[in-house]
């Protein structure tokens, strides 16, 4: 082993149109080499307290609980399925892609008894499905992913929280690939629970779970709490509710951790939490309404590139995320040459793709930073250069124009 | 709620000398600044490979399985309990603090058999108490804290790796407040898993958790696994043992995406990565031995000040942290105000306590960035003028003064 300490952190250049995680704006990367306050400190208290009026905005709430989980996307996801769902109860998921199916992966393990709405990848659930599955199974919770990137599909969301009211359901989305680029209205749909990541079109890194809980569900999770005996100062903390199953992702500490009681629990991952608020204000800044627009822009034009250059692009263009396409890898084409191609001559990642999709489509995001007519143009012209030398006859300068006469027809600012 | 953006990150200037968090290494912070990598690009696995490497060195092991779980220290506890500790099975855990709680707490809640071993909060068990609890309990993971900073005391490990052998018990350590400050000896020691975090004396921030696991304790956990759905590509992937209670923390999946088959899992957190990585950098090339005298002179040298000032230092000398020393409020003396004047007039930290303690001791830190005379000078000098305020009669200028002379002894380079 020896004593070898490697060389500094020196990443190469790399324009990230992935899935995600993607490039980070540089104004994020920026908070984040600020130093640490203590966690207790008046300035690190208020920083929380305005994260949480920050992404109370992201996630368009007016949700008291609206704080940050301490790891990456899936830790959010985790921390909500493992406090809303008791053992034994029953779960009603919406699979139609990768993550639906770690939706169900995440409960099995909570002892969640599991009943599913399950779609073929690329397709979306109607209201109707969603009802009648809801009549059918009577779950305590009902959980779905709003934008699963393995699909590129977004699933409507609208009405899904009345349904889940009328019959009396706690709902959980996880939004992860889709906030800070599609709408995310928590409260105009009506969704208890939505948890999120950075990575995507927030902008920011890996690292940090966004989550927002309506008033009922916080309930639902207070009911189930359990303050630690080294810091208990009565019995009468506990809650009457099965014990949720992990002390890390318990939302009811974690709440009196971010409430003024500031009960402690975790402490608070500092950096990120920087990054996170940054990542929220250079949202706000731009304006909700122009991001969405600007993220909707961005694929328009990359979806008509992919098309100039005869390319077919995956699924059904009503229900496509406005950040991630999916697009048909040709036939006679290696998928894995063209993306080593892009990586090593043009710096540029695009995406792989998971499970029935594996080796047939890839997956381009225009997502945050990187959505951006430069970044789309750049992408479009590597990818035609790539083709062209895997032996593909794309028409030469066809995606570039193509995506650029989008900008012309004014979808792009 | 309206449009709020806040002002930009830009905490006050402070010397945080309470029990972690601390002022980070500024090479850390540096590292941090780095842009993104594609979580498969050979640059990102390289530099997780590179991770593995120097924390194989910081936990003073060749384990292969060394790497970093995405959350904050505490994440690193649960991942370990969840994936070694299995529902029903018998947990031995050594209490005498806070933490020594957190680690029952984390049990209960995966369904464990708790016995414990408990002691007053400020001793430490023996080796002779140690075998005695294995031979009575017969359990199948023994789990304890090494520095557990709610007592400021540091439990012996020298041995009890090999008492566990002798019973064929899985051991667990928590050295979360010890790693990079104190020897951390885990093939030495013969312990199975040891996890940590950033936030202490590696000088980094928290939210990241480097954890060390033996070849026998994989084993163990790999009889564990479960390949998630969604990228399974045969059923002959699962073990047979009891699925581990967590997709996150399951230690299973998270080694499969830090070996060589890459196994998706959650999207590794690439600025915590940068500067895990750049911590443990950081610490190898001023060596290990050199850090820990470091740290002891440090702390020799606020221990020589606080009892110039006549004030009484926590707990048995010949079991104290090199790092965090706890020191009691002297009568007539209200710790708030002291630790107030602390933060407004000088810009410093130092720690309140939990549970028994609470109200009665400061826990002062000397670690990581801060284990530096400087630190330790200013702090002392802060806290004798503080006292004074407070109406404490301390002999000024002594706290200075006998921690500049432990200097001279040669015990600060």
């Amino acid at each position: 082993m020896g004593n070898d300490f490697f060389g500094q952190i020196d990443p190469p250049q790399r324009l990230l149109m992935g899935p995600g995680p993607v490039n980070v704006h540089p104004r994020v990367l920026r908070a984040m080499a600020a130093d640490m306050l203590g966690q207790f400190d008046p300035e690190m208290t208020a920083y929380m307290n305005e994260t949480m009026a920050l992404y109370r905005q992201v996630f368009m709430t007016d949700n008291r609980w609206t704080f940050l989980v301490d790891g990456t996307a899936r830790a959010g996801i985790e921390a909500a399925l493992v406090s809303l769902v008791e053992p034994g109860s029953k779960i009603l998921i919406v699979r139609a892609g990768r993550f639906g199916l770690l939706l169900s992966e995440i409960a099995e393990r909570i002892g969640a008894e599991i009943c599913t709405l399950d779609l073929p990848w690329g397709e979306v659930a109607s209201l109707e499905q969603i009802e009648e599955a809801l009549r059918t199974h009577r779950p305590q919770v009902l959980a779905c992913i709003h934008g699963d990137t393995s699909t590129t599909m977004a699933q409507p969301l609208d009405g899904v929280g009345a349904l889940c009211r009328t019959y009396d359901v706690l709902s959980y989305v996880d939004a992860t690939a889709t906030l800070g680029g599609m709408p995310v209205k928590t409260d105009a749909w009506g969704i208890d629970v939505i948890s999120a990541g950075l990575q995507k079109c927030m902008g920011g890194p890996p690292g940090s779970a966004p989550i927002t809980i309506s008033d009922r569900a916080a309930a639902h999770i207070m009911a189930r709490r359990h303050v630690e005996a080294g810091i208990r100062s009565g019995d009468t903390d506990n809650g009457r509710g099965a014990r949720i199953g992990s002390n890390y992702f318990d939302l009811a500490m974690i709440m009196e951790y971010w409430s003024e009681r500031r009960l402690n629990h975790h402490t608070e991952a500092t950096t990120m939490l920087y990054g996170a608020r940054e990542a929220a204000r250079v949202m706000l800044e731009e304006g909700l309404e122009a991001r969405f627009a600007r993220h909707k822009a961005g694929s328009t034009a990359m979806v008509a590139g992919l098309r100039a250059l005869d390319l077919t692009v995956f699924g059904n263009d009503a229900h496509r995320m406005a950040n991630v396409t999916g697009v048909w890898i040709p036939e006679g084409v290696d998928g894995e040459q063209v993306r080593q191609r892009m990586r090593e001559d043009f710096g540029i990642e695009i995406g792989t793709a998971f499970g029935p999709l594996a080796g047939k489509i890839w997956r381009i995001g225009v997502m945050g930073y990187n959505a951006r007519k430069q970044a789309v143009l750049q992408t479009l012209g590597a990818l035609e250069a790539c083709l062209a030398a895997e032996g593909y006859a794309a028409r030469r300068g066809a995606g570039v124009d193509a995506a650029l006469a989008t900008c012309q027809h004014g979808l792009w600012q």
